[in-house]
């Protein structure tokens, strides 16, 4: 298609609307996201098609059918991104989804159904602490109590939304449920080193993996660095670090299972005192969700063991959970026949990372294509990479599904 | 004595000078600093005393001897606090030596030596960050660059100094090297389990212990925690927590030694993203030099493996050494006296913590009373506790000691 140059150029202009450059940090209903959505609406409304931000900020084109009662198919990505983030993530799959409309539009070629491009206002939850606001709200699954969520400057999210141009009391006009959409495919760069380990520009995802979230206590006893005896102490530091290296060691033990101790706070937090809490975070997740929930009671029962030994008290406690997605079959392999079209080797892999695909089963069947990452993996980091020649061919790989999928078989068929 | 509640009752009044109310956080040079020192002032005025602050904040009362070229004994403690501490570290020092003065003045008594009791101005170093700044003024150690240090909000020890009412100009004034002090003993809650365990009330300092602090930088790759496979990560916090259980492993295996891990600090910090940096601190103590210095190099060596295998790097630096310091043997001797005369059996032991006395042999040779800790020996902590019995058993063992000291026989023995 010839487009990977323009896309990496894109993802540049993109990455300049930060909070903190050379950084890139740009969150839910901040003047970057107001930047970045009005340069994608100007790229979708130059593709030919309406674009324009919704009530909760999320920025939405349509490239009509031809026909007014067609199907929709929906893709899209996330605008928003991490603190210090990588250009790419979330990104991609807004501008490559821009950039086949746009060949579309030059060869003044409609679809047999609606193309709907989404920018999901927020997937990472940066600012208010809920994560895929966007795609949820599309979902049927937003929380209105989240408008009630404050960020640390103390702004809810209704207020910010307010002063962003959107409208908090409009939320559920934004559901997509029942409205005529057959499928919804989601293009995003790997965010790990498989296809790059494997010599692969792209490949075909098969689930979202799922997730366990918790938080973990412990509590021990703060006493004098230099007159407790090793044998008295009851250090909370020390044991929470065992748990760690349990977590490592079980997942290690597992394929396709990965945990990660995210967060840590020492408290006091004295260089001349023993600690008496720590609070640290697991993230564990798997495409097998009996596999999590397994991994999740094994951490517990060993923390439990851990704590009565070390005398001292745990809890360990889940605050978010989300099932695997497995990835509708028939869209597999629509990608895999897209992909076999441009000579690459079909790699089927799961995603270890959420996406916002994850939540739209409630809507329509999903679909994901990944690209390659380079830099051995790296994601939600400035060393996040993309080549513009992988670019090119995922846009290609996309364009030619978009242009084989067929609503009305796609239907019947399942 | 029979003044054991009376000195309950003064430290919980001390206990009141706080920032932090139901806590107790007294630092350098606060308004707190102040009211405590006002305090103890009155205290020993009452007991017959010239009493005030000195140029850096000391709180210095003299107890003359009735001939003005006798030679002088010092005593005290430091009137400073950690963040959330107890109502005895430190204060007792000083509250039991001016009961003493108390009692000699009531009875009309002087001394063959004039008694100069000392509230150090800060011994815990919270607020700039130096420690044992009062002591080591008065023991020629002090450092005009400290003046320049800032607390947290931006605020110079030379400004806070000059707000308090002292002079940061006349730091050297407070010198007492070549003044003719015999001897500097100090009496301090034992801040460990020791004397409770053996059911002691007092004990006979035999050194304090030196320390060594390292801060120690593990640097990793930061990396999507759902997308990373466990085998490809340079994780900095589950390499840090082989660290920390190596440390305590060290010192759980070596008498004499202990070390700590007081502070961490895990960056990104993110639920979601593997820990790219993690800095921590360790605190190793001994009253043997030698096994302490074997201790810091074992912890290097170890963590340069450790790093080595999990493909992260690793620097641990000292940026904090003492020595061991020993008590006097007739310092020692003559506590022993005082206690056995008292009816109490001997216990020698050595000081973990650090204490004001350890820098004063270059003014004089140190000795140390220890008094009984409550609570499984707990300090630094609101659950630091001494009976009234224990106070008032201490304050006529010290009593007993200023009484029975003879400084012309104590220079001529060594």
């Amino acid at each position: 298609m010839n487009c990977g140059t323009e896309l990496m150029r894109q993802a540049d202009v993109l990455g300049l609307f930060t909070e903190d450059a050379p950084h890139i940090t740009r969150v839910y209903l901040s003047e970057q996201h107001k930047q970045a959505g009005e340069y994608l609406i100007g790229l979708m409304r130059r593709a030919g098609m309406d674009a324009g931000f919704d009530a909760l900020g999320n920025i939405v084109g349509r490239y009509e059918a031809e026909s007014p009662d067609a199907p929709v198919v929906m893709t899209g990505s996330h605008q928003d991104s991490v603190r210090n983030a990588g250009k790419y993530d979330g990104l991609f799959g807004i501008i490559t989804a821009i950039a086949c409309v746009k060949d579309l539009h030059d060869r003044g070629k409609r679809l047999p159904y609606t193309l709907e491009i989404v920018g999901f206002c927020d997937e990472e939850g940066v600012r208010f602490g809920a994560t895929l606001i966007g795609s949820k709200a599309m979902a049927g699954s937003f929380e209105p109590a989240w408008l009630d969520k404050a960020d640390d400057k103390g702004v809810t999210m209704r207020q910010a939304l307010r002063d962003f141009g959107g409208d908090p009391e409009r939320w559920q006009e934004v559901d997509r449920r029942g409205k005529n959409v057959v499928a919804f495919v989601e293009s995003h760069i790997e965010q790990g080193p498989v296809l790059l380990n494997e010599g692969l520009a792209v490949g075909v995802v098969t689930a979202i993996a799922g997730a366990t979230r918790l938080r973990v206590n412990v509590t021990g006893l703060a006493g004098h660095a230099g007159t407790v005896p090793m044998g008295s102490r009851q250090d909370a530091l020390t044991a929470a670090s065992e748990m760690v290296l349990f977590v490592e060691r079980y997942c290690e033990a597992r394929k396709g299972l990965v945990g990660t101790v995210g967060k840590m706070a020492v408290s006091p937090g004295a260089i001349n005192v023993i600690p008496q809490d720590v609070e640290f975070t697991i993230d564990v997740r798997s495409g097998d969700d009996a596999l999590r929930r397994e991994a999740v009671a094994a951490f517990q029962s060993e923390f439990e063991a851990i704590a009565k030994r070390r005398r001292v008290k745990v809890t360990a406690a889940p605050f978010y959970s989300a099932n695997a997605a497995p990835c509708d079959e028939a869209l597999q392999q629509k990608f895999a026949d897209a992909i076999a079209a441009h000579g690459v080797p079909i790699r089927h892999l799961p995603s270890g990372a959420g996406h916002d695909a994850m939540v739209f089963p409630t809507v329509a069947p999903i679909g994901m294509l990944f690209v390659r990452c380079g830099n051995n993996g790296i994601s939600h980091h400035p060393d996040e990479t993309m080549t513009a020649e992988d670019a090119d061919l995922a846009t290609s790989v996309l364009l030619r599904f978009f242009e084989q999928f067929d609503p009305v078989a796609f239907a019947a068929r399942r």
